[in-house]
């Protein structure tokens, strides 16, 4: 016996926090070797309009992952309002592979304008309203019957399927396509750049998504009407159906909020629960740890290699 | 002599108020003679997904006037949830040669993802992207060099243009394409749909444009960089430009802010203006005809005038 009191130890958390740099080395060497196999460089051009320092600082960690697998990366400083004139010469010029902006750039519909004149051809991101549309309606390849061309995913919706693979969510012994069946997965964003994709994209798999946003929460299936090669989407009644009471029967809760004042509420979370966060700010408080069985807290390294994916992709289709 | 007291006469307006069915009737028999000349009522399909009042009055209109000029107009309800696959079968149907969609139906982004959907060769109202593309960069023909095609304009900035050349505001002695040299003409209104391609529209025949919206002026002019095919934007400076300020020096001012409650301060307006307004609230009060010379309170039935000129041009160009 000693008069020294017991330290309250630290609770040990019972699962585990998973780096995205850990999922993302799994495509990068896939990718180096590729880009080899090439011969050249392939280029991409990041386009800075908006003087971000937090997109600056994207734009650095891009060109550094670029420059380490092969590729030639020149970031593009200009005005807002010659963004477009620029983008145009970078769709015309044939030394150029890929293309990105940095959104936001104006903050409203033009954007809009400018995401979709980026050309389909040099869309890393995949971005274009064609890929969107393939996505949304379960179509793989850009010129059936041929199907030798294909579809290009979005990156960051592609980047957080990678990891769900990542982290067996999808069940290899189920049939390919329905890989999430009797998952529940909840998704707290519906933005038309990542949360409705993905909630598509994860329903189309099997799933079924409680999709959030401030609004309200919508209900995706696969639904039963597979003559249309569409998901579901259902407005659930908001007496009922809450964050409060959906989220503690959640496999997977991925969180997109862009602010650091959000936090997920981690009382609502059960333990073993899988968590995803691909917001640039942290939407879980660390004690997420004491639940999460597997808790990825960035998704960066890994939608910059999907990034990379996509434009050999895109080179290997320009080439059919 | 009398011991009646002289009544205050009711002021006399100096101007004239021009109503858009005077503007309609010149392009409506032109219409109605071509659609003869086709031999078959071309197809217009409008699909009604937002349950709005004001956009079913606004079809029924446009049902009218079709069926008055020899078109077929079939309106299509539908829940949001189906509108994307009722949009993506109407491009597939041969039968249909138009396609508009009552927005907003979202209203958030997932509308321009639905505006963007309707096919090119079928997008009446002139809405995608390669459209507005062609008009910032007074690109008149879809199949440069033969230049047979010739490029769609959305309606509603195009039947305000009607509506100046025919108000006198195009000065025909100017050589085409610079006929608004010398104007100062206000936007109150910087929609991606309307006051922003109209804002272009205008500059790039010469006029210089103060384009208003909650957050700043901006001026569009021709600019001197000619090889660039694009009009200049610049910001003003908040502190020296102002409606205030800026609004007694324009020859035209032209609104599009969609509410009831607001009303342009009819005390900026220089004796003599020429008012134009397209919203389907009345933003000005009826003090304005005392400052007017020419004032055009509403503009929709030029707007469908031009909608269906666009769809017998679709209907051209899909021949070629």
């Amino acid at each position: 016996m000693s008069d020294v009191p017991v330290q309250p130890q630290p609770k040990k958390p019972a699962g585990r926090t998973i780096l995205a740099s850990t999922i993302a080395k799994i495509y990068t060497s896939e990718i180096a070797d590729k880009v080899k196999s090439l011969g050249y460089a392939p280029k991409i051009v990041g386009l800075l309009a908006n003087g971000d320092p937090a997109a600056l600082m994207y734009a650095n960690w891009t060109s550094k992952t670029c420059n380490e697998l092969g590729f030639d990366y020149e970031l593009v400083h200009c005005d807002k309002q010659q963004l477009e004139n620029k983008l145009i010469k970078a769709n015309q010029d044939n030394s150029i592979n890929g293309i990105m902006v940095y959104f936001p750039v104006f903050g409203d519909n033009q954007d809009q304008y400018l995401q979709q004149l980026i050309s389909p051809e040099k869309d890393v991101e995949g971005l274009n309203y064609l890929y969107y549309k393939n996505l949304y309606h379960n179509i793989r390849f850009l010129d059936p019957p041929t199907n030798r061309k294909k579809s290009i995913l979005p990156c960051t919706p592609l980047a957080i399927v990678k990891i769900l693979e990542y982290l067996g969510i999808y069940n290899k012994i189920l049939p390919y396509g329905n890989r999430l069946y009797g998952k529940k997965i909840m998704v707290v964003n519906r933005s038309e750049i990542v949360g409705r994709p993905l909630a598509a994209l994860l329903a189309n798999d099997g799933a079924t998504v409680y999709s959030v946003d401030i609004n309200n929460i919508q209900q995706f299936t696969r639904g039963d009407d597979l003559s249309e090669q569409k998901h579901k989407v259902i407005d659930l009644d908001s007496a009922t159906a809450s964050i409060d009471n959906l989220a503690p029967t959640c496999d997977v809760i991925i969180t997109g909020v862009p602010s650091d004042h959000y936090k997920f509420d981690s009382q609502l979370v059960t333990n073993g629960t899988t968590i995803v966060n691909f917001s640039s700010a942290r939407n879980f408080n660390d004690d997420i740890k004491l639940k999460a069985a597997l808790y990825v807290p960035s998704i960066g390294k890994v939608t910059i290699a999907m990034l990379l994916r996509n434009l050999l992709r895109l080179i290997e289709n320009n080439q059919i």
